[in-house]
């Protein structure tokens, strides 16, 4: 067979050749761009060139700090068209955070969005290696700023080659893309993904049992450009020449359900918190969803209250998929299998909570106290993943050891697994509760809690316990028109039918928020440092 | 990313693991055999133990004269998972060509289904590397023969080791498959598949926009499992956890159009000549076909009159690939756009006749005489073809030059392309019909001719012309029906208002059959020399 490299380049090129009518829909700051394949394709060259001319080689890392848009996405082809390595920097890290990546990536330029322009003109000076700067506008003036060497994006592109050519010469395990984790504790650990794995994973975004990305799709990606590449969407979707649709800065809720109305949606990704904020909006205006094909949910379990709200209420198939920022992200996807499609609407439901099976192309093992773990529905173990889209270690970082091991990326969930090996994720490794040498999953007592009527969002985390080693406390948010009506022995009492009696939190603790990391996900470390806080002025009190 | 090679046995791993309740519904000789993926991977282990016992190591090639059945699946399987070669060999061609190839590959054993025992008995001393016969039959005896070294393979599964471990330790760009065209002349050229191919043009299959397989689909394979890899369904199938029904040997109409009946087949595939004898099946008897979601068609074009039969009349949709045995096989795949639906039913039944768009993955060019052809419609030239499952040479085999030159595959087909890419193929180069200059493609004038209701087959071949270079000549198969009561001129008169001029045959032949390849493709050098000698025959006695 041909020695044939798989490129990111070359699913930009496919797109142009066979979906040239199709389009990108894009929410800038001051409007919504329609732009066809054809167009996108001839900006891309024409943005490769400037990078050419602005100096960029081979293996450099290119920063993006931006939002969802046809620029990002312009991006996404240009660096790896030349051979680059697109760095996507999540702009909800803290500002050292932010600096640290850029440095210990080495971006060599960085675009950015006029409104995180600011933050970038306040960083500069802690930026070691960033030769120049591409600030992306709609406006014929840049915003001010005390940049060196600035350049406007729609400059570049307008004095582009259009006729550009996509780099040959590259190996298909040469690095196209980069990502970084917003770690919990410590600085953040670079990924970085080849050109093969991109390609790959979008093949697996594309097959009939996983999303079955198409060309008849209107794809909405609302998890970001700068979160594991919108979860390989902007890849696949131009690939299979779907029309996608980028919702731009800040978006609210109301943009998203206007989104999926004025443009006939036919399937979009996020995480919970985000398909939270949608239900809340739908509740309270009305909209025609029923494009929709589906909605897909990672980043954290969603809770199954949500999913019935989406499948029961709105008739909105949900789909659970499974990844991290080490696998490209996806690794599962939430299916049932043929003969399954006879079980009542609630167990649907039920299996629906499940982040799925494993992606045709990776391998799986499942590991607890005592080596692999029965396919039982109940033992829990920690996921362990290897395959082509599956790091190998993280970028210049002596912490690749812990997680890169025996030729297993170990993920750090833990998992149960049932008879048709689909996983549910039961919680993180650190986040597990070890209760009398019994282990209690943080993850389902906070399915339950958010199931009650009254809670919006709930989180259980461990307090250190003499007796037990530790306990379980749930820390519960109230829907507003719920507070002060609800009693913490009310929902203890919601818990009890459904758990053993050992896994029953000793603590409620009604609180206003739960801290969240910059996509989503509960911080559950820090909520537990307050957690013991709290109990330790309680004492001191007492 | 982790260096993870993409394997044939993987995929085996992958059923076994996640769909072991999925059957596989294989006809032998004498009965009808149902065996889930659990039990067909350990005999596919079992398989390879014995295979390893056998002597076979890493790259040595395994043949196979077999129809498609379970052990032939087993095979697939068990050959690559030892890092040894499947070399499926037609059945159909010449004993000469079948001993050639065997020799030509250097098989080391051959697998033999118990019918063509006697054939490969006859064979055997024009063998010069075959170490080992294993015949496969549902009987505790094996048929009489007079072979050295013959053992049986329901006794080797027997005796296997049911956790033998696939190789680990190999390259995905290792050979794993094997096949040979069944050359119109010459000797047979060989085309070596490696894991990377296989496993890509797998993922390709699964897509939602080709063959979108599933593992909620009941795919029958009619295409055999000699030709190219029943178009690798049997790889993809297992894979995705599809049901496969596998029709065995000597098959009929009957038993295809009661296999899906029977089984709920959704989706199948086969060439030409098959659908033409189940359409003629299901006009003379009452069939269950409502679970066919798709029938796929290649190997040649399909005439029009057929997909209207299957899409208006049985309700059954018709999906147009193409490919080649250097192309594993699947090169493009016909599927309207979104934007196209709204065309009438007419005008969809006629873009069903052309081939499809690009896989994605691959890369494509026309090139007539003067280049690139625009892509009109209307312009013919070769359609060009390179990629990962694209070849890159015959092996051992001095003609590979003239096909793969400056890394593209010459495919030898004349393809039109319209605006949206889609080729619709029009001739072989070979048998385009060069008239005053003019191109005129034999395809063309062929379907419009078995469009007429008298017509069951046409084939329009080139004669010599002193004046014009060459002249086509029409050569028709009428319905029984029919004969006698069409003329020559009827059918002239039927193309004249569809064609320009000087594409209008000089002459119509009636003739009781064409006759074909192995495959059921024309054999038109061959009728060419017959209508050749005709001609002369007439012109003495004139």
């Amino acid at each position: 067979m041909m020695n044939h490299a798989l490129t990111v380049g070359a699913m930009m090129e496919h797109a142009e050749t066979f979906f040239p009518k199709k389009e990108v829909i894009s929410q800038t700051h001051d409007k919504i761009h329609r732009l066809t394949y054809k167009e996108i394709g001839k900006r891309t060259r024409c943005l490769m060139s400037a990078l050419d001319r602005l100096g960029i080689k081979k293996g450099d890392r290119v920063g993006t700090l931006a939002w969802n848009t046809h620029r990002h996405l312009e991006i996404y082809f240009a660096a790896p068209g030349i051979g680059a390595v697109l760095h996507t920097i999540n702009i909800r890290l803290t500002p050292e955070h932010i600096a640290y990546i850029i440095n210990h990536a080495e971006d060599q330029i960085l675009f950015v969005d006029e409104d995180i322009l600011p933050l970038v003109d306040k960083l500069q000076h802690h930026l070691k290696t960033v030769k120049a700067y591409i600030v992306m506008t709609d406006k014929d003036e840049l915003p001010t700023n005390n940049l060196p060497n600035v350049y406007s994006y729609e400059d570049l592109i307008m004095n582009g080659n259009e006729n550009y050519e996509y780099i040959k010469d590259i190996d298909e395990n040469d690095p196209a893309g980069m990502c970084y984790t917003s770690a919990t504790t410590g600085k953040p650990k670079g990924v970085l993904y080849s050109h093969r794995a991109i390609a790959l994973h979008s093949y697996a975004l594309g097959l009939a049992d996983t999303a079955a990305l198409s060309e008849s799709d209107v794809a909405m990606a609302v998890v970001p450009q700068f979160h594991v590449n919108a979860w390989g969407l902007p890849f696949a979707c131009t690939w299979f020449g779907s029309t996608q649709v980028l919702p731009g800065p800040r978006f609210t809720p109301e943009r998203l359900a206007s989104f999926i109305e004025d443009f006939r949606v036919t399937v979009t990704a996020g995480v919970p918190t985000i398909w939270l904020g949608l239900l809340k909006e739908l509740e309270q205006k009305e909209y025609d969803v029923s494009s929709l094909r589906g909605v897909l949910c990672g980043g954290s379990a969603a809770p199954i209250g949500m999913i019935r709200a989406f499948e029961e209420k709105h008739r909105i198939p949900f789909f659970h998929a499974y990844g991290a920022t080490e696998t490209t992200p996806l690794a599962t996807y939430s299916r049932l299998k043929s003969y399954q499609q006879d079980i009542s609407e609630e167990e649907k439901i039920i299996e629906k909570t499940r982040q799925g099976i494993l992606i045709p192309g990776l391998e799986m093992k499942v590991v607890g106290d005592e080596g692999e773990i029965p396919w039982d529905n109940e033992t829990m173990g920690e996921l362990l993943l290897r395959g082509p889209w599956i790091a190998d270690s993280y970028y210049n970082d002596e912490r690749s050891e812990k997680a890169f091991t025996d030729g297993w990326f170990h993920t750090g969930d833990v998992v149960t697994v049932d008879e048709e090996g689909t996983i549910k994720i039961v919680d993180r490794t650190s986040d597990l509760i070890k209760s009398g040498g019994e282990w209690i999953s943080s993850v389902e007592l906070e399915n339950v809690l958010m199931a009650h009527d009254a809670v919006f969002e709930a989180c259980v985390v461990a307090m250190p316990d003499e007796k037990w080693q530790e306990r379980p406390i749930a820390c519960v948010v109230l829907h507003d028109n719920y507070v002060d009506k609800t009693s913490k022995e009310e929902l203890l009492d919601f818990l009890r039918p459904q758990f053993a009696k050992f896994w029953i939190p000793d603590d409620v603790l009604f609180v206003e928020e739960i801290p969240k990391s910059s996509v989503g996900k509960f911080l559950k470390r820090e909520l537990r440092r307050s957690v013991l806080e709290h109990y330790q002025a309680e004492s001191e009190e007492i």
